[in-house]
């Protein structure tokens, strides 16, 4: 196998910034999508990387994707906000609405802001752990497209709906960033154990008809994680998020009315600031008290070590950003196509 | 099989009600627990309802529950209020948080309370479904005595930490709450396996020391639900209601130091206002059209019918409050001497 092609985090983020301004974004919304992506990289979760550009191209160039959103904030009630994102890129509709968070709980306490009609939001974990930068805890839910089993159903009934909460120490340990899918499995893994010619774990999926399979060429549906709890999860997600915002998803999806198919996301982004219920130095002390405590358990048997929520990517982030992106050769050769169409340099290869 | 001795629910809060304040409990607060042990009954969630009551009245007995608190509400910025339970039962101090969460929505859009130094939550399900109640979306977290596995981790390492949303519709369907632990078995599950002579499926539980079993009387120890997954909320539930009020639970349980392994519970209770973000007869209306969409989708197979969160404690609690509630005979006979001891008077029991 080659060594894979290793980019520079700074490069890489110009390049990607420098790609979508080619496709009218603006320099700021296109430099906080870019952002988004290579964090996403930097953490190790290439699946909501640079790897999503071309689809971000291609939604940007339909015009699922509003490369000029006019996006309005509504906020009747001071903790309460809804973001109308007029269907702008995740990354700028939810770094928005986390900044609007992050001031409403510097005042009230509590930050909920609801961001309405986004498309594909990224790695959920970048807004709760840039919350989290500020001091505050952050906590994150998106609802989209149906593409994951219901308890009982059979087929694509729910979303893989994911669940961030990042919260800050004092510094001394990586921020605890949990972010997870709803799912048993994700897609991309499936197609990890496809390529490995592996079976995949019992219950983790079913085929598209909502058949148990633990083959990875038939499964294409995961199933929700510990059954009635994971799909109750995603439901409720989509009751927080689209349908307090009056854009519910699942019933225009599942009637097959004209539109109810096209890719939608809508989430809520949440600050609460911890100088409201306690000293800030306890806060802070007490999280990293809890940090050691659970790094001190006993090991259990096949474990090397026992480690936090969001560790592993801050391991990922150090090695990363020291060393270079890898970027598959495939992936790479896209990008390059979409910038010679602009006449965008590409960044410099090779090992660092 | 004798047929289980059935109380009607009016009649059993009385009673429940009676043998607290029997303890030195005041009325209001002997009837706010007991309502809440007997809405549990109701619901068919019998492991939190008036199988507690011993257990309850021991509590008060050594102290560890307080029967006279002093409650102390803090609330310096306006969303976000803790409530100092000075060890008051739970169902005393999160229904007062439940309420002050209500009135904080109503106000700001949003209301997080969480609830410091309290005993045994009872039904979480129970707080946000008050919330619904009134009109507004229920959120609850609570963190209590490691009791769980953690990932990679052996032996009991963090709670069972349950979350429950709760959600108003139109009143047309059954309100969907979602109440769940965040371990993959109940400790009374396990229980049940064993009276049944049956193996536990693989991955629920471990032994006292962390060895995983599939044998019910072996099984000390729940592991989370989808692993990482499953702990990682617990840890993440008690950072935000334990260390967000200055009262961590997990050093001070695993360095052993001296109280460390006492009985306590944080919780935080959250309510939201749907019409600080959208007209409320288009919220509800959306929810229940969601409702009929997930209620419509295909059974799969092994299954009669695709039901929503809270769907099957509505059920119950409709044919309970008609036909009664069964008590075993065991748990009668131990309410029955308690009683005694205080001159009341038991309930009728018998076939209605």
């Amino acid at each position: 196998m080659p060594s894979p092609i290793k980019i520079d985090p700074a490069e890489l983020r110009d390049y990607v910034r420098d790609l979508f301004q080619s496709r009218g974004v603006s320099a700021d919304d296109a430099g906080t999508i870019a952002e988004v992506l290579v964090w996403a990289n930097l953490r190790g979760v290439d699946s909501h990387g640079i790897a999503r550009v071309p689809r971000y191209l291609e939604l940007f160039g339909t015009g699922e994707a509003n490369a000029e959103p006019k996006i309005v904030v509504h906020n009747e009630k001071g903790a309460l906000a809804v973001v109308d994102a007029d269907r702008a890129a995740g990354p700028v509709a939810l770094t928005r609405a986390a900044d609007i968070a992050i001031a409403q709980a510097a005042q009230f306490g509590v930050g909920w802001v609801n961001v309405r009609r986004t498309v594909h939001t990224g790695a959920l974990g970048y807004y709760t752990n840039r919350i989290a930068e500020s001091g505050l805890i952050g906590m994150g839910l998106v609802a989209g497209m149906p593409n994951m089993g219901y308890e009982g159903a059979a087929g694509a009934s729910v979303a893989t709906s994911p669940l961030s909460i990042a919260v800050p120490g004092t510094g001394q340990y990586p921020t605890v960033v949990l972010d997870m899918a709803t799912a048993v499995i994700a897609l991309g893994k499936i197609a990890q154990f496809k390529k490995a010619g592996k079976d995949l774990p019992a219950g983790a999926a079913t085929t598209a008809d909502g058949v148990p399979t633990t083959d990875p060429a038939l499964a294409k549906i995961p199933l929700p994680v510990g059954g009635a709890k994971g799909s109750g999860m995603s439901l409720m997600f989509e009751l927080l998020t689209s349908v307090l915002v009056g854009e519910p998803i699942l019933p225009n999806f599942h009637s097959g009315v004209s539109g109810g198919k096209k890719h939608r996301q809508n989430a809520a982004i949440i600050a609460i600031d911890p100088s409201a219920a306690v000293a800030v130095n306890t806060f802070t002390s007490d999280v990293d008290a809890t940090i050691e405590t659970i790094r001190s358990l006993p090991v259990a048997e096949g474990y090397e070590r026992v480690i936090l929520p969001g560790q592993r990517g801050a391991e990922t982030f150090a090695d990363r950003s020291r060393n270079g992106i890898p970027v598959p050769e495939p992936l790479w050769n896209e990008l390059k196509t979409a910038a010679e169409t602009y006449s965008i340099t590409s960044p410099t290869v090779g090992a660092r």
